[in-house]
């Protein structure tokens, strides 16, 4: 197994084709397509070995079939929007071709970030004798792997786990989102929730924050909003008693979302517009910047990971597991800041696992049902190491104090 | 002279058409009109009086000449937008017929708020022995009365005008504007403006703020801002040292116009989406809420007026004239608001002084070169009563130290 075909030349698109094309003992055959050729062409530029290109229509299941048909990957690796999952997932059931992508299926309408529908698919891929591998992204992705590390390698019983995601970075714009807009302003904009004691809470959206550590970079101020890994990893991780998610907002960029909201600039729902039906959060996409023109000049530093209590070897302990990645280095090697690459390094660690055999089984699975170690030291060598620490009496004093 | 056409049935447009409907011994023929005929129909059923209705698009110089033709009254009152006060200005000086309007002319790719255009005018309609008032709303319009009225009454030499303007009223809405928000939007986020000693000095958007003390309301924050009425006063007020114009903004109001302003949401020039050419204020506009759905359940009260620094025989002194309105009264007299109400009712009193000869001349004129003191008794029994007020010492202090 050796041949890939990524869909979806983005931001994160790009950054899995040139790091895809720096190993070609793994991926001896790379085709990247898109629904605009133009983009594959500018991102072919920036491999460092030939890739070959194509034009596809995501949104429709035949062309990707056609495609499938004429490329013959033993992969697919989905970069295309999260709207595109299910025809995608369909034409590779209707060939037989493995798949990957790194956020779950969203419907148009609504804003829900649920993997039922994905999971819907896991007899149907067993049947067909193909593997499904969901969310290999950085959160969800690496964020599920470290916890399953941390369940395999440091803990008996995992109680509680907090995934903390710190991009300190910045784009010297007043605001932009650093991946697509759309779907960073779903998930920020909507009720919040976490998961305690077998039950989903919802809280009012961004109503709950503190200030968190984060290692390389210091306490920055974190919201605790739903981020999808949560749903797998409640299912996977054994004993769990808490799972919750936290990100940095700045001072701006909460302003403009609480402006957006007023005035329902992220609506979903179409307005008449000089006879014109527009819904306004796709227009709201198209006047902010791209994010792939956020890199160049993109200072600081991402600083993600997860903080795990709970118990081994009958004493209590808390661990933080880690990456830092630098806007800056991560510009110079793949043209992306870092929440692009940080997104797409990780797919890349995943489809080798996947050649290897590291990873295998027949159905849908979420990344962190399949061995972590593995993973986890192949990604390092591919440009995300990871850390572990122990969190000591004091650290983390805020984040354990709020009462949810 | 009894037949009035009033063009445009927006929020302002239906103040003027009731209180017209209100006074059938002045205005024994009124005819509204509108693009949308509905809206049309809508204040005829709010009129206290039958009036008649006609549908026009006041672009179009031809379909304004067919309709003078028609209804041939003895002065068109303009409210509709003022992108169209020159299409319409160009059918009176067609078919005879004098003009009145409440806001100049503006470009619709650039906002100026300038009255060259419009005095270009000037030669045309004396040839035609017709007559055009420009301005005669409240600001411009009576503010500009006020000024007229202090000139002629209060004091030998004015120094120092101060227009104020509050609005203290709660919608309850997070973010909506008061008139047309694509004219308000303009207005607020160009560049200030103020003229002192013969020159215009520009600053950077809402940079300078202070304190204002407001009849029946208190002090509010109040910024710089440029207004229309600020060019014609100062050919028409003999003497003048300083014309700035002050308009109360709440912290929220301020927060939304930034947020505007950083994403592009104000920008006249079209965006692609999907294809289509959208003017991103366009869009803006039919997001917000229309003005005219702010009247119900709108609390609080307007507090406009000038205060003017001079000198009468020999002695400095300084008097506020002002008109304090109330949302909730205005909307149970005409189902408007207080900004709809005192843009609305001027007019009516300005048509009533031509009618009447109070108000004449031949050519383009701004309110303040006629009569004030016929003007203000007529519009306070329409509703907008005026009060002269020594400013003492002490009052207005933090007003009068801003350095300008």
């Amino acid at each position: 197994m050796d041949r890939v075909l990524i869909i979806g030349a983005g931001a994160a698109g790009s950054v899995v084709a040139q790091k895809c094309a720096m190993d070609r003992d793994t991926f001896k055959h790379i085709t990247l397509a898109s629904r605009r050729i133009e983009s594959c062409e500018k991102v072919a530029k920036l491999c460092k070995t030939p890739i070959e290109i194509a034009q596809v229509d995501a949104d429709n299941v035949a062309e990707v079939v056609a495609l499938i048909e004429k490329v013959k990957p033993d992969l697919l690796i989905n970069m295309a929007l999260p709207y595109q999952d299910l025809p995608i997932m369909d034409a590779c059931l209707e060939t037989g071709c493995n798949y990957m992508d790194t956020a779950n299926y969203e419907p148009r309408d609504v804003a829900k970030f649920e993997y039922h529908w994905q999971w819907a698919y896991h007899d149907r891929f067993k049947e067909k004798g193909i593997t499904a591998i969901l969310g290999c992204g950085f959160d969800p992705g690496v964020t599920n792997v470290y916890c399953a590390y941390a369940q395999e390698h440091l803990f008996d019983e995992i109680e509680y786990i907090d995934i903390v995601d710190c991009n300190a970075g910045d784009h010297g714009k007043t605001f932009a989102t650093n991946f697509n807009p759309e779907i960073n302003l779903r998930e920020v904009t909507q009720d919040g929730k976490y998961w305690k004691n077998g039950e989903w809470i919802e809280i009012p959206a961004l109503s709950i924050n503190c200030d968190i550590d984060y290692p390389e970079v210091g306490p920055k101020d974190s919201y605790l909003i739903y981020h999808e890994e949560e749903e797998s990893l409640v299912k996977h991780i054994k004993g769990l008693k808490q799972i919750r998610f936290w990100m940095t907002f700045g001072a701006e960029y909460i302003k403009h979302l609480q402006v957006f909201k007023s005035i329902g600039l992220i609506g979903l729902e179409p307005i008449k517009h000089k006879g014109m039906d527009i819904i306004p959060m796709e227009f709201l996409k198209d006047l902010l910047p791209p994010p792939s023109s956020l890199a160049e000049n993109y200072t600081g530093k991402t600083s993600i990971g997860v903080i795990v209590r709970g118990k081994k070897d009958g004493k209590s302990l808390t661990k933080m597991i880690y990456n830092v990645s630098d806007h800056a280095e991560t510009n110079k090697e793949v043209s992306a800041q870092a929440v692009s690459y940080t997104t797409g390094v990780p797919p890349v660690s995943g489809a080798a696992m996947f050649f290897r055999g590291e990873w295998a089984g027949k159905g849908v699975f979420n990344v962190e049902q399949f061995p972590a170690k593995p993973f986890l030291e192949d990604v390092a060598k591919r440009g995300l190491p990871w850390h572990v620490i122990d969190v000591k009496p004091g650290d983390q004093d805020e984040l354990f104090a709020v009462e949810t």
